[in-house]
């Protein structure tokens, strides 16, 4: 149909790339019309992703075979790994101004230029662009999002955690400096190169924890849970890998504030994500499992009282490829270019 | 939308009722109206099943509390155990003669009644809906199916041997009394009742076959190769069951026929399917992973020569829910209906 | 030989029967003279667990078949499940009170009836013998356990938790009161009964919390809490299921007290545990892989600092089966029955 | 002690290495006195495998570091990639004559230097070590084993299909030009090399094929097999990758000869193995688990009738590092050294 958005794939030979494939291949309103990798250029996608061989694509290419000025794209998502996006998407810009962007690394998330620094161990190579990014955190972000022209998809992790927690911060409901957030994702997350300790009989049948009081996501968790406390945060934050492909959980410690309660807790997230689409709060007491989000762009959240007298535990779910990764970078897109917040991202989960 | 076909799903409480609900909730022309589960009924679908729980979906009722006569429904799934089957669904056309079903159950599959005695070892309780039931292998019978009242859903083991063998043998180009038959099943295959073999502890990290030598599905192999071979087909096969949720994977060994070496094999399948929105044929000399079909209703076939001069190696994998159950049911559904023959089952495989 | 020990097991048929055996088949110092299960009475060991299939091992009877007085035992480990062990054991030192008994289950490891009958529901039906267990962790309670006659060997969350921070609360160096246990169990915790929530296609590939705020193994945790720091110590400690078989993993967040900060507790880790022989403390920062103690009795610690000023994140694992139930029974029995502690443990961890 | 011989592993980072490691450790005759790993060299086999981080275990060191006239060896296994081992052998022999060797390489398994060229691409290095060097298959050739200097460890797929098939060849009772092994192995069995096929995230969850038609273990196959038949045989023969660590499971299917049926293959095996340590075979009509086997040294076989007349199916299961790999070695260093056959590798199968 001619009144399809022409989009690009930056960076498709990996995992969130072909999360990205999957989604735009059944979105009504779009086409997939370039896709790149630089090792595997000249490639089919089918070559790098099989099950995507009974599909028409474009072939795969470098990004500088891309003739940005005259290629037509709507909308580009870029999937590239960190650093190396701000270099490229400050080419993209320079070439085709008009282009939206959709990034899903962590480049464009900071807003504070020495936490940047602080955090990555170089200079931010892009600062004005920096500057304009909105994150893209939809159900806080929504207005912003839409007006956006390049958009900073949150992480996986953050998602997860930010979700629960940016409500209950906002309303002040529980003590700041006493949140510990112990997050487990599947396997996925970690991406697809080579490494001996993301190999199959490295990982089945065992689960570890990893950068430990030291992990980058947390620059991002501050920012935004000091924007929505009004005061510094600084959570306690564990990454774990679970032997699965995919899935985020993270259970959440907190101590309520002025009085507040579990139940109190509960019932500000429920208000809150009422009418959200990708939102879904359980019943009080029940908590939720990862595996009845798999495959879909929902976050489900539980929330229980701790036996201890004003503390809750809550615990948050998703599929790190979709609302983690790819299924929330299309929910920005269709904000950004005005289709239905759900179109493409509606399927349900997948399980067994 | 007033046009939309209205849907029952009998027996929602299984791997293939949550399946069939999955891939209904986007079919864009029908809705479910009705969700029996003798078991669990009274609650919700969101309760036996979580990831339902964001959907409105009607209340499980008892097969029993279905007012057939005023319900309205177009088609009716039956995803009920066998022998059950047989006696609810000749009660269902009782009361509502011009309903549609495809049945997913072993029931109707067998046309010869002595057969179906020998193996289920009782006689058929339903031989006259038996005769009138048309076999369910779209890609084979799609013209019969278009015209059935009651389609008999083929099994998923099956159907993943006969895609690949059914054109070898009406071609003659197979010698019949030499196929060997290796399958290969994920868990869900298995159903979901509670037994002490299928608990997690006792099936990760862990391989098995099962029923050597006497497993019910050859029956059906055996009917439907015969056809196709003009002659009797008796099959070596050996199902195995895999320590993860979703695939069949058949590795089959045949010698060519007449002359015809693999190379001809793969021809004659490439052919056949190459207009086929569910079956993919890889180049030759190159065989399918399971993973790269999962949750799609595609057919992936490989074939490759064997090192023995005269003989070939043919792969065919798919995933059990889909293809094998709920997905070619919903094809069913559509050529029954008059529907686009993928709607709602056109979705991608969702690999990693 | 004639000098070695006649032992019993007394619920031979689940997973922690099934790890006794295959430790006890190559202990130098015992031999297994009767092997209990009720429901597969009258079977073999290898009907049941068909790894023992070659192995020569006394069939299964019922425990009333059990000739206590004339039976010669030495040692009986009691494998049955809360509650029936109570009534049980009390009849067996009616019959033979010289035999020693080693405990699996949670029976008699609460000192106090009140919290008993408050977790459990119901009065203590043995509150005599309740008095005369000892329990069997033995790195902080060997010398009681050496003269023991029922040993009530401790379970595997609260044994995973309490080696790193026993020695902590003893030493004053962490707040009592801020104490997070963010605990993870492999499937085998569950046991062995056919339950739908423990089948291969609802777990894996799937994670989640249970019994959030109200886990009865919290018990257990607070009498060894509290007598180590000498006052009331009441942890927030959630258990959660990993799609994997074998291994129990905590994630503890403290704050350091009177100053002390990660390296303290790390330094007094190492001291505590460095002539012992299943306890591994990690060097400071790096923190252990369940994988990495799979099949052994090993315990695995880490501490790395918070980023938080005067918090710690302190790591824990060890095999649920092994350390974690039938190994620390063997390690038990081996005090108890006078061997070096060592013997028929020793086995090093299986990676991968 | 000062009796105990002493032992060199070359390669000892892999996870053959890793698994003679862990049986030597408790094996009451030996102490392992040298440990290599070219590019870990410098590190303790704690930081390349952490489970053996508590034990006192020599440093890593290069090929190159060891004094192979001084080192005072008795016994050295080579773990090292296939034609790397040739060379490297030649050279440890010329240093050190009298020190006996069991490779786990395939260098040394091919009689035929015409075969081995066919198969791996070039000509043997080392062609008069080739013709000293004895198969270590110790239920075949034990005799033969025990006055070697060079041991030629088998093949995993080999060894699990060569213990079922070559009895029955011997004994003339299959027809050798039908015979089908479907075989599949755990992710082990692939090694620890970091490539993309063999991340968590492209394996969990899929099955497949590999090789097909064209694997290098077939010539090891034909050579034993066609020994057995007493005339050439050339098998058909497909490895496949399952979702598991460990264990090789092999479907089998074979005709029977003169008559012979399914029970005659049968009774043909239990009487070869009915004295074997390490080869168990089921009752009639029973087929093996590999999950029964696992970490043992192992193999299980069962014999069922195949519904078409003469025909039988025979399963064989065993673990591909221990069996497969370093059991199968360290009973081999046993004849060697003249130790009992069993030391060291007669811990029982770990399940679940």
């Amino acid at each position: 149909m001619s009144t399809k958005k022409k989009i690009g794939i930056l960076g498709a030979s990996g995992y969130t790339g072909a999360e990205l494939v999957r989604l735009l291949l059944r979105h009504p309103r779009v086409e997939i019309a370039v896709l790149t990798a630089d090792r595997r250029a000249g490639q089919m996608m089918g070559d790098v992703f099989p099950q995507f061989a009974p599909y028409d694509l474009p072939r795969l290419v470098t990004i500088d075979e891309v003739d940005w000025a005259n290629a037509g794209l709507d909308l580009v998502f870029c999937a590239l790994p960190h650093a190396t996006t701000q270099k490229v998407l400050k080419d993209v810009f320079a070439k085709a101004p008009d282009v939206k962007i959709v990034d899903l690394s962590a480049d464009f998330r900071l807003e504070d230029p020495a936490a940047y620094a602080k955090w990555y161990g170089h200079e931010h190579h892009a600062l004005e662009l920096q500057k304009e990014a909105v994150y893209g955190l939809a159900e806080i972000y929504r207005r912003d999002i839409k007006k956006a022209r390049l958009v900073a998809n949150p992480g996986c992790y953050t998602t997860c955690a930010q979700l629960p927690l940016i409500p209950l911060l906002k309303a002040k409901a529980i003590e700041p400096d006493e949140i510990v957030i112990d997050a487990k994702s599947g396997m996925t997350g970690a991406g697809r190169s080579a490494k001996e300790e993301m190999l199959f009989s490295e990982v089945s049948e065992g689960f570890n924890a990893y950068g430990v009081g030291q992990h980058r996501h947390m620059a991002e968790l501050d920012q935004e849970f000091s924007k929505a406390a009004g005061k510094d945060v600084v959570v306690s934050f564990t990454p774990h890998l679970l032997p699965m492909n995919r899935g985020i959980f993270s259970t959440i410690y907190v101590r309520g504030r002025r009085g507040k309660i579990a139940q109190d807790l509960h019932e500000i997230l429920v208000k809150q994500y009422e009418k959200e689409p990708f939102v879904h709060v359980l019943p009080f007491g029940k908590t939720p499992h990862s595996r009845h989000v798999r495959g879909s762009n929902m976050t489900f959240i539980g929330v229980a009282a701790d036996r201890i007298a004003g503390r809750a535990i809550i615990v948050s779910t998703l599929d790190n490829l979709t609302k983690g990764a790819s299924g929330q970078a299309v929910q920005n897109m269709n904000l950004v270019l005005g289709f239905p917040e759900t179109a493409g991202v509606d399927q349900p989960p997948m399980f067994p």
